[in-house]
This record gives C-alpha cells, sequence and structure tokens, in this order.
C-alpha cells in the first residue's frame, strides 16, 4: 500500500469496501460498457454476437480510440455506484474524451441515451444502431461531443477538462463534478494551471470538483510524463497543487474495483466534511480536496498481444487494436475471443436488453450521468435580470463634445447586474487579472473577486464567494466560463485584445459545441460567450507592439456565421446598447471590442440603441450631403478610434472644402458587410448600396486589419473604389496619435485619400492635400522632440468646429 | 529559516557567503541598476540630479513598469558575481519583461548597451539618452524586447520564459541559462506546463536551466497565487515538478545579498555535481535540478507610501508610482527623495560614468549577460548540412498514377538531417506526441525522442539525448523550438494543422520579434521557425469536426509580410523540394501544409524544384489548351486535396466536354496571389494575368478557407470572375470524399461550377450538370449505406484516364 494514504487508512478498508454484490454489480457495468465500446468501434452488424464473428460484420472502416475507454468505463461504474448510494446530483467531465464509445456506452445502459435518440432502443435493435453510427458517416463523432448525453465537454482538443469542470461548479453549491484527466491532457498548459483553480473555488457557494487523475501510461505514441514519475513525485505535485492525494492502481478488476470504490467512498466523505465545515462551522481556511490517482492498464481487458506485440497496457492500444479484423481471420477470431470475454449473455437478455444484474446500481431520472440537466444548461437557464442602462448612459447634446471612458460606465452597469444577481448567483465576470486595468473597477462595490488563498491587510476587493474571476490565464478564464455558461449560467469575459489569442484554439472548440449543440433539438439553448475585448491596439502606451494584434475578429469571423457576431460601438452609450444585446443573447460568440480610455461621445441612449439595432447607418449630423444627390464620397468606420479619425477628417474636409458631399457611415455589427447569403446579419445588396452608394468612392477606417473588410465586402458593388485604411502591424511604444500616423489610419491620410480618390479634387484641392502632408511632417518633428501628440490634435473636438 | 533549506545547510552559510567587498560591490550595482531604472521612467533631463528636480525634468507622458524592476536588478547583479566569480558562460531569460528598464540599465552599466547603440554612450550625455528614449516615440519599448541586448525573450505575452530557457539550454552543455520566472506569469498554462521540462533535458548533452522564481507578490492588481501558498505547499509542489527549491525571502538589502548568494552558490554547486556525475561517473538517474524562490518586496526600494495609500511591496507600484510628478510638487520632492536613496553621486562620477564600486565586480566581454552571442544566436548559426533530397524523392513518369505519403517522405530526409548533424547538435524536431503519427517515424533511425523519465522494456524510441521533442504541449514545443532558434539553432515543429492554433499567440510574438530583429542591425539572421502542419481538414478520418480547421494560415498572413511565408505543397516531391528551401532559410516563419495520407505524386524532383521556385504554375499536361488561345476556363489550385480534385475535376471534363480548353494552374507558395507591393512573394499583375488570364473564370480549389483566396486576390484582373471553394466549416466524422462533397470542393461540384461559369455552357452542357448532380446524389446514398467512399472515386487515378 502506497505510504501516502496511510493518513487515510481508518476511515475505510480500501481491500473491503464492496459487499460481493455491489462488485458483481459495479463489475457486470463495467463489462457491458466495455463491450459496448469495442462493438461501436468494430461491429457493423451481429451485435449480440448471436452467430459466429465474420467480416462481414466488421465495419470497413475501423476508426475510433479504443485505449481510455475501459479506464472510462470503469470510472463511470464506479460513479454510478455512489451517485445512487448517496443520491448525488453529479455531472462528469470526461478529459481522455477520445473515449467516446464509453460514454455513449455508459449512456445507452442508464436508458439516457435513448429518451435523447428514441430510434437508438436499448434493444438489440438499438445496440445495433448505436454499433453502426459510431464513426460512421451521417452518424455520431468519435469524441465526446455535443451529441454526447451528459457532456458538456468536447473530447477532441484536450487541456480544458479541469477547468470547464470547476466552471461548471462554480455557484452549484449542490453539485459534484467528477473529472477524469487523462496522463496525456495533463501534460498541456491549460491543463498543468488549471490544478491551482481551487484557490477559486469557495465551500460555500460552490459545488465541489473531484479530479480524477487517470494514469494509463501512455499518450498516441509516448509514455505520459506524470505516469512516469515516482509515486512519492506525484504525490508532492498533487499536495503542492493543494490536494489531498488518494493512490489507486492495478490490474486486478476485482482489487481495482475495491481500492477505487474506497478512494471514491474517502473522497466524498471528505468533500461533505469540508462543505459541513465551511457552511456550518465557519470555516475559513482554504481546505485541501482529495483528487484520485487512479494508474490503470491502456487498453485493459483488450488483446494482450497482437501480431507478436505488447498491446494491451501500452502505447499500441490507443486507437484500434486489432486493425486487419476484417481482413485477416487471425485477427478476426481475436476480436470474437475478447468481445466474448466480457460474457455478453450474461450482461444482455436474448433481446439485447441490459440484464438486472447490469441495472442493479444505476442511478435513475435526473441523477444519471446522461441525463442530468446541468450537463444540457439551457434546461435550467433563467434570463439575466439585466438593468436598465438609462442611468450610466451618458448625456449626448452635441456629439463630439465630452468624452467618457466606455468601458467605466459598462463596468457600472455590471454593478446593477451582480446586485441584481447576488441571490441568483448566476453571472460571473471573468478576466486575466485586468478588470480594473480595462476600467471595470464598479463592479467591486458590488461582489468581490474570488480568492480563497490567503489575504494580507494590503489586499483590496478579494472575497470568498466574490464573482469577479481574476487570474492570469486566459485558458483558465476561458474554460471557467464555458463550464458555467454549458451548465445554464451567464458570463462576460474581459481581454486585453491581443492576448485573446491565446484562447483562439479554445474559442475555435466553443464555437465547434455551439454550432453542432444548434443542430441538435434536444439541446437547450445556452447563454452566449460574451468577450470584451479592449486595451485595444491603438491605445498600448504602456506597452507597444507585443500588445497590438486586432486579429480575433478575423479569426472568429471564419466560423460558423451561424454562431458568431462582432461589434466595434464606437463610443460609450453603443457599448451599453451592445451590452444589453449580447447579455441578453443564446448560443452567440459574441466578440465587443470598446475602448477604455477616453472617448467621444457621439450618440445618445435612444440614438445608440436605434443605430446598433441597424448595425450600420449613415450619420447624417456628421456629413455635408445634399438631400437630393449621393454624395461625392463616403467615408466609412468601425471602431472607436477610427470613427474618431473618420469624423476629425469630416471636420477637416468640412472646412477646407466646404463644397465637398460627405457622408459619414459607422459600422458597429461588422457582419452587416458580409453578404445576406454569407451571414444572417449581411446587409442585402439594395441595403449596402442605400449607405455606401453604388458608385462613389468609400474610404473605410477600420480598426484591425483593413483586409477583413475587403475579403467581407469583394461582392459588393463598386468593391473596386473601397480603400480601407487599419492595422498593419507597424507599432512600437508610442502616442495615440502616432500610433494611428504609423498605419495610415489618421484623420489627414484620409483627408488625403479623399483627395486622391474623388475624381477631379486631385487638382482642385492640391494646396489642401499639401497642407495635410506639411502638417503629418510637422506631427514627426514634435513627437520626437516632445514626446507628445500635437497640440490641434490633443485638443481637436468635433462640437467645437466652427 | 524555513526548514526546507536545513538540509543543505551544510554547504555554505547563508548569511556569510559574501565578503564585506563583495556585499558592497552587488549593493552598488543593485542601487546604480535601481537609479538607472528609476530614471528611464522618469526624466527627460538632468539625469545625475546636478539639480534639484524640476517639472520640466520630468517626461510628460510617464510610463512603464517599476515594480518588477528592482528584483530584476538585485538578480542581475547577483549573477554578475558568480559570472565571474566562475567563468560562466550564462544568459538570462527575464520572464517578467515589463522590467525592461532593469535589462536595459544594466546592459548599460556593463558597456554592452553602448557597444550595441554608439549614441548612448556611458557617460552623463549617454544617460540622458538612455532615459529619455525609453518608452517615447522613437526610441525603445519598455519590455525586454529585441532591441534589449542580451535578450531572447519579449517581456509582453507572458507565459513563456522557462521553455525558452530549456530551448535555449538544449545541446548547448557548457551553457547556464538563468530563468526569471515572475509569480504573475507562473498563473499561465504554458508556464506551468514547462516545469515538467526537466523530463527532456540531457545533462551530458544539455546545458542547465536555473529557475528562479521570483515572488513579488502581486500582478496588475491581484496578489499572485505562487505568493499566497504556505511555504511548504509551495516547496511541494516544487519537488512535484522534481526540483530541489532554495527558499530566499525578505526585505533587507544586506539580509537578502547574503542569502541570494549563499541560494546561487548553492545552486550552481549541484548543478555542476550533476553535470559531473551525468558526464564523467556515467550517471543516468534523472536528477534533481535546482530552483530557487525569492521573495522580497514588488517596487523594493521605491515609495513606501504615495498619497497615503501603501506602494512598496504592493500590486499598486506595477507601474508608476508617483503618478503626478510632473503637475504635484509633493509627488516631485517624493520622486527626487526616491532617486537620491541610491546615493547617485556614490555611483556615478561627475562624467556619469559608473564608478569603481560599480564596475568592481561585472564580467567582462561575452560573459557580460548583455553581451553573450547565444543571445544574438545568429553570431554562432551554422548553416545546416541539409542532405540533397534526391534518393527520397519518388519517380514520376506518369502523373498521378502511384500516390506516396508526402510527410513520410521527408520523414526520410529529416533522419539524413539528424545524421549529418549527429556531432554538431543543432537540428531538432519537436511535436506534441506525434512524429509517428505525422508519419516522420524515419527518423527515429537516427535519432530518439528526448526522455529522461523512467522507461520500461516495452518502450521504444525513447533516450536520453534525443533530438526528437515529443510533449503533449503545442506551448512547449513553441517555446522550445523558439529558444533554440534565437540561440542559433535549426528546427521543424510538426502539428496537426487544427491545433496549431493552440500556440497562435505565441507566433504572433515570434513573428513580432523577427520583424523587430531584421530592422537591427546588430541582430544577426537566425534560422526560420518552420511549421510543418499535416494531419490537416480533409483527413481526420480518426477525430472529425473538433479537429479541422485550416485558418493558421489566415492568421499569419495577417502579420508582417517580410516574415512571413506559406506553402502548401501537392505531393511529395514538392515538399521535399519546399523542405530544402524552408530549412536553409532565415528569419521567416514559414507554414508549410502537407498531407500524411498517400498522396497522388504529380511531378518529378525537378519538375517539383522549378514549380516550387515559382511558386505559382500552369500545368500543361493537366490542362487541353491550344497553343495561340486563351483557355475557356482556369482550374486552380492550392493543397493536396484540392490538387486532387482539380484533377479529377480535369479529367471529367476532358471526357465529357471533350473541346473545353481547361488551363490548370496550380500554386505552392501562397503569397504569390497577393500584389506585388503587398509581399515580398507577390506575383506582378502582368505575370499574375499570364496565369489567370484577364477575362477568363477561374475556379479556385483551395485548401482552407475560401476567403482567404478572395482577400489576397481581390485587387486582380477580373476578381469578379474568381470563385472559390474550401473549407466551409461543414465537418463531422466521415469519409474523405465525403469530407469534399460536404464543403462543395468535391470535383463533381468543380465541374458543375465550369459549367455554371462558362458562358455558353449552361446548355450546352446541361446533360454534362445533371450526370454531375446525379453522381452527387448516389455518392450520399452509398455512404449511408456502406460507410465508403465511392467506388469510382476511390479508383480514380489521373493516369489511367482514356
Amino acid at each position: 500500500m502506497p505510504q501516502h494514504n496511510q493518513d487515510r487508512r481508518e476511515q475505510g478498508d480500501r481491500y473491503a469496501t464492496l459487499t460481493p454484490d455491489e462488485l458483481a454489480a459495479v463489475d457486470a457495468q463495467w463489462r457491458a460498457a466495455n463491450y459496448l465500446s469495442a462493438g461501436q468501434v468494430y461491429l457493423l452488424a451481429n451485435p449480440l454476437l448471436t452467430e459466429p464473428l465474420e467480416p462481414r460484420h466488421i465495419k470497413p472502416r475501423l476508426l475510433g480510440h479504443w485505449g481510455t475507454s475501459p479506464g472510462l468505463n470503469l470510472i463511470h461504474a464506479h460513479l454510478n455506484r455512489v451517485i445512487r448510494a448517496r443520491d448525488l446530483d453529479t455531472i462528469a467531465v470526461w478529459g481522455p474524451g477520445h473515449g467516446g464509445p464509453a460514454v455513449i456506452a455508459n449512456s445507452w445502459l442508464d436508458g439516457s441515451y435513448s429518451e435523447t435518440y428514441p430510434d437508438i432502443t436499448r434493444d438489440a435493435a438499438g445496440m445495433g444502431r448505436l454499433f453502426k453510427q459510431f464513426s460512421f458517416p451521417g452518424g455520431v463523432p468519435s469524441h465526446v461531443a455535443p451529441e454526447t448525453p451528459g457532456s458538456i465537454h468536447e473530447g477532441g482538443e484536450l487541456g480544458y477538462s479541469l477547468a470547464h469542470a470547476y466552471g461548471a461548479a462554480f455557484d452549484n453549491p449542490d453539485l459534484l463534478v467528477a473529472c477524469v484527466v487523462g496522463d496525456g491532457e495533463a501534460e498541456t498548459g491549460p491543463l498543468a494551471a488549471s490544478w491551482h483553480a481551487n484557490k477559486f473555488l469557495d465551500p460555500r457557494h460552490d459545488g465541489a470538483v473531484l479530479p480524477i487523475l487517470h494514469l494509463n501510461g501512455y499518450k498516441i505514441a509516448n509514455p505520459a510524463v506524470l505516469a512516469r514519475l515516482p509515486e512519492s513525485e506525484l504525490d508532492d505535485l498533487l499536495r503542492g497543487y493543494g490536494h489531498h492525494p488518494l493512490h489507486v492502481s492495478g490490474d486486478k478488476p476485482e482489487v481495482v474495483h475495491q481500492e477505487l470504490a474506497w478512494a471514491l467512498d474517502t473522497a466524498l466523505e471528505r468533500i461533505a466534511a469540508v462543505q459541513h465545515a465551511a457552511r456550518h462551522e465557519g470555516a475559513t481556511r482554504r481546505p485541501r480536496w482529495p483528487v484520485i490517482v487512479l494508474r490503470t492498464p491502456k487498453g485493459w481487458t483488450g488483446p494482450a498481444e497482437v501480431d507478436g506485440l505488447p498491446v494491451e497496457g501500452t502505447w499500441r492500444s490507443h486507437q484500434i487494436p486489432l486493425k486487419a479484423a476484417r481482413e485477416n481471420p487471425e485477427h478476426l477470431r481475436e476480436l470474437e475471443r475478447w468481445l466474448r470475454s466480457y460474457r455478453p449473455e450474461e450482461l444482455f437478455d436474448a433481446d439485447g436488453r441490459p440484464t438486472a444484474d447490469v441495472l442493479a446500481q444505476l442511478p435513475a431520472g435526473q441523477r444519471r450521468l446522461g441525463g442530468n440537466p446541468h450537463a444540457n444548461g439551457g434546461l435550467l437557464l433563467r434570463s439575466l435580470p439585466t438593468p436598465p442602462v438609462e442611468d450610466r448612459a451618458v448625456p449626448v447634446d452635441t456629439p463630439g463634445t465630452t468624452a467618457h471612458e466606455p468601458t467605466e460606465a459598462l463596468g457600472e452597469v455590471l454593478e446593477r447586474l451582480m446586485e441584481a444577481t447576488a441571490e441568483r448567483r448566476d453571472f460571473r465576470l471573468v478576466g486575466p487579472d485586468e478588470t480594473a486595468s480595462n476600467r471595470l473597477q464598479a463592479v467591486y462595490r458590488a461582489t468581490g473577486k474570488a480568492w480563497e488563498a490567503e489575504t494580507l491587510p494590503v489586499d483590496e476587493n478579494l472575497a470568498r464567494g466574490g464573482r469577479v474571476m481574476e487570474v492570469l490565464s486566459e485558458h483558465l478564464c476561458q474554460g471557467w466560463l464555458e463550464g458555467y455558461l454549458l451548465t445554464g449560467r451567464h458570463g462576460l469575459f474581459s481581454s486585453y485584445e491581443a492576448f485573446v489569442h491565446i484562447v483562439d484554439s479554445m474559442a475555435n472548440q466553443h464555437i465547434k459545441w455551439l454550432r453542432t449543440s444548434r443542430r441538435l433539438p434536444w439541446r437547450r439553448p445556452t447563454a452566449s460567450l460574451n468577450y470584451l475585448l479592449t486595451s485595444h491596439v491603438w491605445r498600448q502606451d504602456h506597452n507597444g507592439f507585443s500588445h497590438q494584434d486586432p486579429g480575433f475578429v478575423d479569426h472568429v469571423l471564419n466560423k460558423s456565421p451561424e454562431v458568431v457576431r462582432v461589434y466595434l460601438p464606437p463610443d460609450t452609450n453603443t457599448l451599453l446598447a451592445v451590452a444589453e444585446h449580447v447579455l441578453a443573447s443564446r448560443d452567440y460568440v459574441n466578440v465587443v471590442v470598446a475602448g477604455k480610455q477616453p472617448c467621444f461621445d457621439w450618440l445618445s441612449l435612444p440614438h445608440a440603441r436605434a443605430h446598433c439595432a441597424r448595425g450600420a447607418g449613415i450619420w447624417e449630423w456628421a456629413g455635408s450631403e445634399a438631400d437630393n444627390r449621393e454624395p461625392d464620397v463616403v467615408l466609412a468606420c468601425a471602431g472607436d478610434v477610427p470613427t474618431q479619425e473618420t469624423l476629425a477628417a469630416a471636420d477637416l474636409l468640412h472646412r477646407h472644402l466646404p463644397g465637398l458631399a460627405v457622408r459619414v457611415v459607422n459600422v458597429v455589427d461588422i457582419a452587416r458587410l458580409m453578404p445576406a447569403d454569407q451571414h444572417p446579419h449581411g446587409l442585402s445588396d439594395r441595403d449596402y448600396d442605400a449607405l455606401f452608394t453604388r458608385d462613389r468612392p468609400v474610404i473605410f477606417a477600420y480598426h484591425g486589419y483593413p483586409w477583413l473588410i475587403h475579403r467581407l465586402t469583394y461582392r459588393r458593388a463598386h468593391h473596386d473604389d473601397l480603400h480601407v485604411r487599419g492595422y498593419m502591424e507597424e507599432g512600437t511604444t508610442t502616442t495615440p496619435f502616432d500610433m494611428v500616423v504609423r498605419n495610415n489610419l489618421d484623420r489627414y491620410r484620409l483627408v488625403m485619400d479623399v483627395i486622391d480618390r474623388v475624381p477631379g479634387l486631385a487638382v482642385r484641392a492640391a494646396h489642401v492635400r499639401q497642407h495635410m502632408v506639411d502638417t503629418r511632417y510637422r506631427h514627426g518633428r514634435w513627437i520626437r522632440e516632445y514626446g507628445t501628440d500635437l497640440p490641434e490634435v490633443a485638443d481637436w473636438k468635433w462640437g467645437a468646429r466652427g
């Protein structure tokens, strides 16, 4: 017995936790699930092996991952026992999600699969369809996926299981989230960081996470690092993570059953004790939560050797142990031997229904892991009581006269929202140590920052049970929020714009999850994942080039248009209008780009709401069009800084070329630019032309990479005469205005663009153009000398123009 | 004294390691660097405080990060001592790279800064310029950056310091890499995963990494998790990571100096003992490398309080402790008091030169951290002895008759390359557990997979000192390779295409590093970072939707065109031709997308080389053009699967519409499509038109998101008649051909596109179009029934056409 367990020995006998009946029941469940897992991988027909196995019963393409499945089945069977015995409200997160067959098998066994997919009945016919559909065209994916009942976690890209588990547990005090962490996944950065999430879990307001580190020893082709540590070193590591480890290892089923049952009982008693102490005895010290370390062979119970090479217990069992079962009679015989080793005749009756032995300890109804409503969070979702934003809006009499920090006003809205959800506890704000840096600090008046580790008198706004989550890991922020949303709650992720790329791949996976979920009628809509990207490319005064990247918008716009929405509100009131919209939305990924620096107020709240509802519109007050004719030029803009430069350019044009008819168009909802058949928000060509004209030059000042606008508009009329300015990777530590000059997005350059593009102006306005050139040159000399922006730029206001 | 250090007490006296002279020298260095750090943040003039401080001496915009600087200065001074005392070859990686002023200050002190930037002389005038340039327009960034002598690590995005340090240490047996890890950075996933990199460091062939975990307690606005663990828990954690921790903490300089000196001496002796045992005594057991834990106040020696609030030792010292030094006389007085507290008159002579006390223990020449050539790796770079690829090329008599796995052939080239560098040890292959999965396994014949943890008899290809690096963390792969390349070596990163998005943000930062380095004449070119993206979107048979994302190409093409290159070789020989090119290149990020599944051979090696050198070209043999007229249609393609479908479509057109003049254009170098003024590889309009015509429809089958092609070509002639097919996020677990059908990239759809787009064909070829529609319908029925591709698709060969 590992010495690390000695201190817990008194709590139970690790070798005799289960009665013989209990042992038989978990073993029967395990064997049944193993049989069903292998069957999904291999069998096209003859699911109950009622006749000798023949090549025609074998799928023509053998796809899937066997290796992790028996371990997942073992854990599932044991979770079933304790759920039933203790009437636990439990969901499971399966980190080694390649083991899709295992989770599907167990859902079929407990009946939740057939309830979700009525054609996959819990009988021989249904078993046949269950087997055939797996990794089959038109069927179900090989991983745990949205299609899998009971799952909130895609089993494709690895690393996020534990973060998802914590996200599910936050504000769910009665929930147990069992989280199986694979030893391959454990090598990833996000998973490695996730172990410290226990410093953010409050035993009073949050549920429990029980990590089960499954060491089956191998990844695709290599041993796993954690599996090759001496047990004492691994024990140190887990204690260093703040956990109390319980080690179980072996390859004898009857021994492992007893030990795992003991470990689960011990862990659950410890969890109950922790929660009782925190909830009823006033304990405030950070507890040591249990973790189970389960060491069993990869591909356990599968073929020990194939073609003379060891398979069970090695990486060779990762995918398909018997690759040639259809072509090679020896493989076929070995497969039949393997499948019959589970004694299917004891597990399923003649009609293919699970026998009473298998069903003996299964939980029922919503207690089933495949049937728990937390794993279909839309069932539990309540509309967010978003407070009216009216009293946080800024008054705007004359546009461009006053300035506010947009995110600061949003912070006050979030403060109200935190107050309104103080009892319900179904809204969280996550961000990497930047809530105040992003000017959302008003929220602290309503709730603190979750923090269970040591506090010192100098600390501010830390609180056990706080619902602002700050940790210097975008991965944790994203993972927590995903887990929180998919279990039926709401949230917002605020990030520095550049560093949200850290979670590009997680965003991909979440968008894919939502796209698939939307097509599954039984998956109920969940709250959207809302990004607030601030501290953006144009205002990185303290940082510079490394912090300048507006490309997340490009990244998400590659993904499914039914899920992705992008908004660039140009001022405070438009940010508030966008915020009320996205917080009420469902099943989207909303990307909101907004500044935290003082920004001119352009629109009153009613105008802002109307403008955001349209998504793109003409700002008549900013233009100089005559009523009855098309303008000479359209100045379009999207984003706060480009809008400011565009308005300043319109001002310059008004002064220097008063006869020019200028139209100003502002775009908030960037997908408006897309063709209507490519995005649900896309404008019809007629509506697009009504904004941008069919034949006038358009100078478009865009917040991000300029070619994005071309990628969205290339099919539009007169696209040849659309000229876009934006960020071109020209950055450094410099002033705000120097940044726009370096990227040719400045007001003077925009005026030059107008003169260059409007027919006839080149000669007529040559002197104006030269004045612009001279001013830019003067800017260059000024900034090198004084390090600040030109006074005429710093002092400019739209509202003060003549 | 922390109990964890008791076991090492006998090795030295932690309270009296330094002689009084040594103590005075490190303290003088520290004070000087602190003075210079604060000076950079605040002073526009009066650098030596020769007159009382006045508002006009203060910068108009106070930007930068003071909080971390004194800790970095302390470590730098102590590293200087041991480097000099032990004549160590050392570079340092500064994880808290926001402390740019600290690293710059020390480089100025040791003279390396003035050697690099001769106008920043080591005297009063130079000090004045040093101060002014910091975070000033046209000056230097506030972070450690390419501009900083001695650095290989950008201090912007956090999390990669330790991975960079290991990368630098690999195959540099005589190098010590000191790596300062901030407690903020330590919360990130990549850093958390990096601690386990010691399982991949071979004490015989590799140098040493000495992590120095600097706990200054706070991030931007919050305490740091590791800083708030009980010391015993942190000690468990670091032991669990396989390290031997040495703890130093305090806020009394004279005590901390002694303890840190003791810890450094102890760590270096331990490192020397480990290396001696491995290199001379045959030790093979994984050693416990030392780690130093340094706990000192954030903003140490800065203002204790400002405006009545504590600053030193809190998060309030993160950036600018005295924010209003120019406007508020009290802040100005406090700043002067603070600066004079370092006693600059003892540290700099009347001419502003460092005094003998400060210079007493500085290393000289290449031993200086600011002057070590490993940190300007191009100085050490040797050309790679890439073997001729001739004998790995596949013979091609008739195109499209035979098929090979492109990456398998590349694996054989890499095998030769590993052999050729067996002594030099300056090439490594990294990848997340996928070398064999990506079919590069031939490389194992020449070298093993680096692995220092336990091995079992069943393991294959593991080797201490192996130069294939496999770990299930794209972050570690990328970080290791970056560190390896920037210290003057070569490498290749092979990744599943979808999951390379995990390192989107790291790729951003590396591209930014290279873009900046290229503009610094003193930074010598380093080997390119080469990505091989395989297991791509079209062949995810075992996985499905979660593994399908071709968007990394879009991501990198947003970045600086002088750095980014993208290649899509369509077959084995073109992959080999691209590989020889990218392996010899410098200062690029090369993205190569290539399949691992059997793929038709189209071009012989000579043709492949010529085609890749052109980057895009007409495949006359595949078309049906008459000599003297333009074709009726251009079928363009990029990527292996699109090329196959395009050739199959050309075959169908040849059979069904033999009179149609078809041109086939294949694009390998995707930037060829860009305008010549936007990318160095961009084709002139004339050359573009010679390929794509000025007025014929182009049907472009592209590997990735189709709109990328539009974004690259929107300025080209006749862009309205360019029709692109590609991946549209329609994926699942299905067959290869079903994938292309679902995304309208299949041969039948391409033929339909031709019929729809070529004037006059719609009616004349209506029957052919209907045949295509029927075949696609038949495909749908077939696949739902049998789960395999249509036999006529599976059996198709170009070489067999009539």
